[in-house]
């Protein structure tokens, strides 16, 4: 059995490829573009053909490689079956079969790049040391990932750790691009958390420095002067931590995991974003003596290769 | 390898026990009395010399039992640590450890009594069939179970399935019984469809058959009342419909199971409950296709016992 795996992380716009040995280290990594044309047709056809001229250029044998795990931007299901990624222009495909085939039947297993990002810090990221973990992905949206005994829980419809659409605002007015309303990407996303300041900015009469910004202000400009006191930036994140604490209370009702691990670009933030779920998570949790930690994810955009690697090693 | 195992579902009035084939068939139940004097010590030695009795009246060997499983009124560590049973007077011990020996170092493995009634519906109840269901009982209090690949999902702490203390109604002042305010338990169990009832004959100037009953309305008088058209019982159990459906959505989102089982009295209800949480759960789900089913337990009281047995055969 080889001793090597490859990650593969599709992306709408890049195809990001990780070279690891089987017990976590990172040997190489590399990206191409992602040809989204003829209904992604090429994306597959692409990530094969980098994967073996790099082999060879490193003197790596195809024996060497247990198998190549792969994220793709949309529901996975169990069989491997993807009805549809927009990202990618693939509908009604098997991309884990396909891209077997094309790599001379070495073994191929896919999963959703949220779920399979989740599995990557779980292996060798913030959730590292943990076997139950939820990871948390607060970007332009809201991911998700369940890992349960060191395994992605993917769902019967592919849909599970979808965490951004749980409905956890009564008093949102506004959709949310899933159709529903109130969901907790539409208030703790980058896009949500400058919306919300926005709001507060016209509701309540404080100065802030946030209005030099105006209807331009981002997640970072509301991060960044909360953490220097602004009171109505400070306004704003009791808000984003008030719904994601309840969003993780709920999920430690249904799972109890040992960690949740923050990702995407608003966990950079670091402590301050955590403190500020904490304290509702905690309240919100009264029956559980012993809660869940709450920690930050370390790999990054990297996550996704990690986690198509460690897909395939179980 | 014995084809033959033991369910004991320990209660705080009772201890149930059930003799299976190994491919599900019940041979045999009974119970004896749980005596909870001296911190429940005599608990397990009374069910290890019921079921060593039973077995010799039976002719049956302890060489044909593949194990003895155990659900246990309160949370179980992974390691069969537990802390606490308050209905049984237990604190600070393994009673898998110590019923095993009991029964000659038979195997025994146990799990949270909600937890294991859920295995127990998969394995030969409303769940049969599916390998990943989420049970939701609905009794004097609101417990739950997660079941994914036919396996219980325990948690951390124990704590996983805890579905009756999620927090999902905002506007609720009133504290539920684990110090969480605004928790399913508190709108969905027996006990909470009953205040509900007393909460809207208060505040509505509606005539209705519930009038009589007054402060002693039982959930059953609402559930009877609603079907045969009695308008405010209609209006409680739409609130109590929405707050179910709302909770099932976010445990789609988090777990994205097969089927959804209800049980407990409130069960009893059938298709007029199923249906009033199906509109809301729907709503609440606006990113599936592919919903998960809502059915109704049918194995009652006995899904302590087939869980348990279930639990000894992984």
């Amino acid at each position: 059995m080889g001793t090597k795996c490859i990650g593969v992380d599709v992306g709408g716009t890049a195809v990001k490829i990780g070279l690891f040995e089987a017990t976590g280290d990172l040997l190489q990594k590399w990206e191409i573009p992602t040809r989204q044309e003829e209904s992604g047709k090429h994306i597959l056809e692409d990530a094969a053909a980098s994967i073996l001229k790099t082999l060879e250029e490193l003197d790596i044998s195809l024996s060497d490689i247990r198998g190549v795990g792969m994220g793709v931007p949309g529901p996975v299901m169990p069989d491997g079956y993807v009805e549809v990624c927009v990202n990618l222009g693939w509908h009604d495909l098997y991309p884990e079969r396909e891209l077997s085939e094309m790599l001379h039947g070495i073994p191929v297993k896919s999963g959703n790049d949220a779920n399979v990002a989740a599995l990557g810090e779980m292996w060798q990221g913030g959730g590292k040391g943990y076997d139950d973990i939820v990871m948390v992905t607060l970007g332009t949206g809201v991911g998700g990932g369940v890992i349960i005994d060191q395994k992605i829980i993917s769902g019967k419809h592919g849909l599970a750790g979808e965490i951004g659409h749980m409905h956890i605002r009564d008093e949102e007015t506004e959709s949310c691009n899933c159709g529903g309303v109130g969901c907790v990407e539409q208030v703790a996303s980058a896009t949500g958390i400058a919306r919300e300041a926005r709001r507060k900015m016209a509701e309540l009469d404080i100065p802030s420095v946030l209005r030099k910004a105006g209807d331009r202000v981002t997640a970072k400009d509301v991060l960044d002067a909360a953490k220097a006191g602004d009171e109505l930036a400070g306004i704003v994140m009791e808000v984003v931590g008030h719904y994601l604490g309840l969003t993780l209370a709920q999920i430690t009702m249904v799972v109890d995991p040992e960690v949740f691990v923050l990702g995407g670009g608003v966990s950079k933030a670091g402590m301050f974003l955590v403190d500020a779920i904490y304290k509702h998570y905690d309240k919100y949790t009264p029956i559980s003596k012993n809660k869940s930690k709450i920690v930050l994810a370390t790999l990054g955009n990297d996550a996704g290769i990690y986690g198509a690697a460690r897909l395939i090693l179980d």
